[in-house]
Formats: structure tokens, C-alpha cells, sequence
């Protein structure tokens, strides 16, 4: 079944001009019509990205519109581009200015969601210390994300998915030795009630089958090998269960990322970035979305980063960044059907 | 290149005669002529095997032989066994019994590789506790077989090999509270070392390209997300590197397993047991042989447990054990031709 396209573009950020996102935008324009990608809009840009088709060699017209429905209907024919801030487009040579234009380009593509003239916002890859050194306190696209909806960081959630596994770290970006302090049961908690309303609301399975990695080696083996299964991660499933979500495990994380494993859950709830995102790109590198679950937006982004060293040269993969544009288009229509009542 | 095989059989301990050793050691024998096995003979269990071979319905005549080399000629025609310990076969139930035989199937086995008349010793799996209750102070099969050839638990490394991934785990079976605390650099260069010379004496790999994960997200992220890359992984790199080993990272251990990233090394050496595991059993789950390497004789083994609760139905994928059984041959031929000065 094709959900019906919501009727708003996509506002897509520009990310770091000196890094893959230009041409990465550039790649799924061209594949909007072979893989049907919903209509999307840029902010800001115009010329660094008419510079990186230049030097792509490829066909794609940019078309500067002044609102964000005028693009939809320009789509189908060029690139639609919003915003006046630009700059030349220096690939690998990133600047103080691209990481200006980058963070104008996400407000604006933030302002344009949440004033409802964009469905949806993909944000192209960012450097994030490059940010932070003209906007103090930067942590990140998500994180700033949460702020500017007013949301509790601790209330959003990073969920990882491909084509063969959704993934959620329940604790992200810390030091490996702070992981067992940091994990509660009420974060585990708190992670796995956002993710299954998610599943349900935002990606339309009805009863989401949440699986739980052990923190462990073996899921620590009974007590032998660590006891947070135990006195931590079991009781939150315990009571996860109680309130009628499927929760289930915890499983040792080796054998849970197996294909035979991967078919019986929903989502894998790891304790641990790297328990999350190892088998996520040892599966599939090239198509991981990350999508933040419990904003008031849809926002979505490819799961990688600048990758200055090989910016401009034409050899990123767009997948993921395609994977994130459709995903952003299916999250907003189904809202949108939501809200319709249908 | 084939290489000529040993001249001596492999020998392959029956496991617990409750779980699937039984079922798979059959299978690799049916297999033997289609994929070029080496020969092997199995150390006691020739009823537990017969009535194995009865329930699976296949043709496998059981052939009791008196000593390992017999069993090189008599293999093309049938399963040799050596030993009289032997029991019912109760696939799924196990017991006191069949802990007992599958210790004696350990024993000797490695007696007849640790005396010549076995090229090495291919080892299914056993239920370690079972073993325990019976022989106080059994921590597994690797650790028992270290003993036995009166090496250092530390002077043994695990490896993981799988079609598309080697890997070895500098900590392995401790809480992972405990990790950062386990992880020296003399734990480091003493798996790393133990694995070069393993890569190129019994692997045949020249100069092996040795791969660090990072401990923490992001390798650490220059320190912001952790400091053991930067006070215990680096500088055991370096040092290992002025030693004249290939070695290189500390990467994002995220990265580092995609397809693109595996290409670039011949082994992972990943800072704890589910860094190791997960990308391993996510790419091929039924596939992986633990080989243990810095033991004087050759010892592989499936990287999977008993499957109590699929043992019997003929539904065990062989595909590990006769990875193992192909490996330990493979090793087995090359230390040959090495003591041939060939």
C-alpha cells in the first residue's frame, strides 16, 4: 500500500557545504522520479549547490522559490531551493562561513516544520565542533532539535534503522565505563514507552515487538558474568509488560542480532552506542536513517557524517541519505493522516 | 592452492551426547566427499551415535576403529570411533552421564593430538556447568585445554572466524563494568602478538593487518566520549607497530565492521566479548569457528552452544562444525609442511 504524499515538501537541510550533504541532495533529486521520493526543498544554498552540479557534470536546474509550497510543484523539474544565505562551494574545506550557512539552514528548515509549511525536516550531516564554535553549547543536530521544540532531551529518542534492523541505544554518547551508572531501569523505561508509541503512531505497527539486549557478555549468564539484567533491565521489562507493550528478552546482544533473531522484534533496545550501531552498519553501512522519535516535528537524517575527505568527488552513497527523505515522507503522511482522522 | 592434508585424522570430541554434537558430527561425515573434509575420528559415543543416526534416518555406518590412524583409511566408508565410553542417546535431556562421557571425549581426544596420532582436536560443544558439577573448577573447554598443555590461561587468545570476519576479543567473559578496568596494554600487545605470529605461522597470512576497535563511542572522539584510546590503545599500537606488526586504529568500532572497512584487515581485535561477537553472528550467525590460538596442538571448535532445545530434530545447521573441522585441517597441514621444512 503507498500512503498518499503529504501535501507539504520536505524542508531538507543544506548540512556542512564542505561535506557530502550538496551532493547527496543533488543524487536524491535525480532519483525523485525512479524511486519516488516525496517532494522535498533546500535551505539556503542555491549557489554552492549550482557550483556542486557544475561540478558533478549532472542535469538538475536549481529553482529558487519563495514559499514552501511552490516547491512541490516545481519538484518534479528542479531542485527547489528556499533562502537567500549562500556561499561558494569549497568541497573538504571546511570553513567558519559553511558552518553559519549549515546552522541557518537547519533553523530555517526547523521554522518552516513548525509553522506547518514543511512536513517534515531531513538534516543533511553537520560538523558538529565547527557549530559549537560559532554557537557555544552546540551538542548536536538532535539535541538542539529537542531544545528548540522545548523538549527534555532525555524525551527524544535516537532510533537507528535500516533495512534489516531497527535499532535504539538506550544510553548514547558517553564514556564505555560510565554505561553501567548511567542505565536505569526509569531510562530504560522512559526510552522504551517513546519508542513503542512511535512504532505504533509514526510507522504503523500496530503492537511493536521491542527487543532488549543484556548489558553483558551472554546477557550476563544468570549473575555470572554481571547482575544489571538482573536488578535493572529485566524489572523494566517486567514492567513494560505490565503497561501492554510487548517487551521481551534481555537476550545476549551476539546472538540477538542474528537473521533468525532480527525477524522476531520490532526494534532492538541496545544499552549501549555501540551495541546499537555495530551490527546496524555491519548489515547495511551505506542506509542507516536516524530519525528522532518524540518530537512535535518529523525529523529524520542519514546516519554518517560529513565525510570531508571524500566530499565533492561524487563517490558518497545517497542511500542513506535517500532512505531518510522517504522515511521523513512516510512518518508525515501518516501523521497527516492522523490528523485527518482517517 | 589445496593444501595436502595431514596424514593423521582430525580428532572430534562427541560434545554432550544430549545436545547436537551428535547430529552435526553425522552431518559433516555425510558431507565429507562433496566438501573435500579432511579425515576425522570421533573419541567415544559409537551407540549414543548410531541411535543418533537411526532417528535421523541416514546412512552413516559407525565404524569402531582401535587406533587413530585406521581411522584415515576406513573414513571414506564410514564414521570412525575410538573409545567403549558410551550411553543412550537422549537428545534434548540432559544429564550426569553424558557430562561425563563428553569430559572423556575431551580427554582423549587431545591425548591423541598431544601424542602425534591426531593432527589436531575439533571439540563440540559442551554444557560447561554440567562439566563443572562433576569437575569442580571447570571453566570451559578452552581454558581446560590451556591447562592440559600446562599453557597460560593469559598466553591462549580466542578467534572468531567466519566467512566474512576474523575476530578476537582482548576482554572476553567479565561484567562490562569490569572491561575498562581489564584493559592494559600488556592485555592488548599479548592478544595481539599471540594472533600475529597465529596469522602467520597457521594461517598463512604474511604480514597480518591487525584492525583496534575503539573502547568507547566514536574511538572516544579525541578524548571527549573517553580517554582509553588515548592512554591505553594508541600507545599499544604504536608499540606493537615499532615491533614490526601491522597493526592500525583505534577506529569507531561502528565502522570499523562495515563491508567496505573488512576489506582492509585480516582480524578485528575488538576490546570486549559483545564488540567482537555481535558483528560476527550479525553477518553469519551458523558459520563461525573458535579457533584458540598459542596452544602446541590444533584446536577448533563451532562457535555455538549445545541447542538442547533443537538437538535431535535435525534442524542444527552443520555449517560451523564443518567450518571448524575444515579449519583445523587446513591448520593441522600447514604446521605439517612447517615441521617437513617444506
Amino acid at each position: 500500500m503507498t500512503l498518499p504524499l503529504a501535501v507539504s515538501p520536505l524542508a531538507v537541510t543544506l548540512g556542512d557545504p564542505a561535506g557530502v550533504g550538496p551532493e547527496l541532495i543533488i543524487a536524491a533529486w535525480l532519483a525523485r522520479e525512479r524511486l519516488a521520493l516525496p517532494p522535498f526543498v533546500v535551505l539556503h544554498g542555491a549557489q554552492a549547490l549550482r557550483e556542486a552540479i557544475g561540478q558533478l557534470g549532472v542535469d538538475c536546474p536549481v529553482r529558487p522559490v519563495s514559499h514552501a509550497m511552490e516547491a512541490s510543484s516545481v519538484f518534479a523539474d528542479g531542485l527547489p531551493v528556499i533562502g537567500d544565505k549562500d556561499q561558494r562551494y569549497t568541497p573538504g574545506s571546511p570553513s567558519v562561513e559553511g558552518a553559519g550557512l549549515a546552522y541557518q539552514s537547519l533553523q530555517d528548515a526547523v521554522g518552516l516544520a513548525q509553522c506547518g509549511q514543511a512536513a517534515g525536516v531531513v538534516t543533511a550531516p553537520v560538523a558538529k565542533s565547527a557549530i559549537a564554535a560559532i554557537m557555544p553549547g552546540f551538542m548536536g543536530q538532535t539535541e538542539w532539535l529537542a531544545d528548540r521544540c522545548t523538549i527534555a532531551h532525555g524525551s527524544v529518542v535516537m532510533m537507528l534503522a535500516g533495512p534489516q534492523l531497527r535499532t535504539v541505544p538506550v544510553t548514547i554518547h558517553c564514556p564505555l565505563s560510565q554505561v553501567p551508572k548511567m542505565l536505569t531501569r526509569e531510562l530504560i523505561l522512559s526510552r522504551a514507552r517513546i519508542t513503542a508509541k512511535a512504532l505504533r503512531e509514526d510507522f504503523g505497527i500496530k503492537a511493536p515487538r521491542l527487543a532488549f539486549t543484556g548489558l553483558n557478555p551472554h546477557a550476563g549468564e544468570n549473575g555470572l558474568l554481571g547482575r544489571e539484567e538482573i536488578t535493572t533491565i529485566a524489572p523494566a521489562i517486567a514492567q513494560l509488560q505490565a503497561e501492554g507493550i510487548d517487551a521481551r528478552g534481555p537476550y545476549p546482544a551476539d546472538a540477538m542480532f542474528a537473521a533468525h533473531m532480527r525477524e522476531r522484534y520490532d526494534v532492538a533496545l541496545a544499552m549501549y552506542h555501540d551495541q546499537a550501531l555495530v551490527p546496524l552498519k555491519a548489515l547495511d553501512f551505506d542506509a542507516g536513517v536516524n530519525v528522532t522519535l518524540g518530537l512535535p516535528i518529523v525529523r529524520t537524517s542519514p546516519d554518517h557524517g560529513t565525510a570531508f575527505d571524500i566530499a565533492g568527488k561524487g563517490i558518497a552513497g545517497p542511500g542513506a541519505m535517500i532512505a531518510a527523505i522517504r522515511m521523513a515522507g512516510e512518518v508525515a503522511a501518516r501523521r497527516e493522516r492522523a490528523r485527518a482522522g482517517a
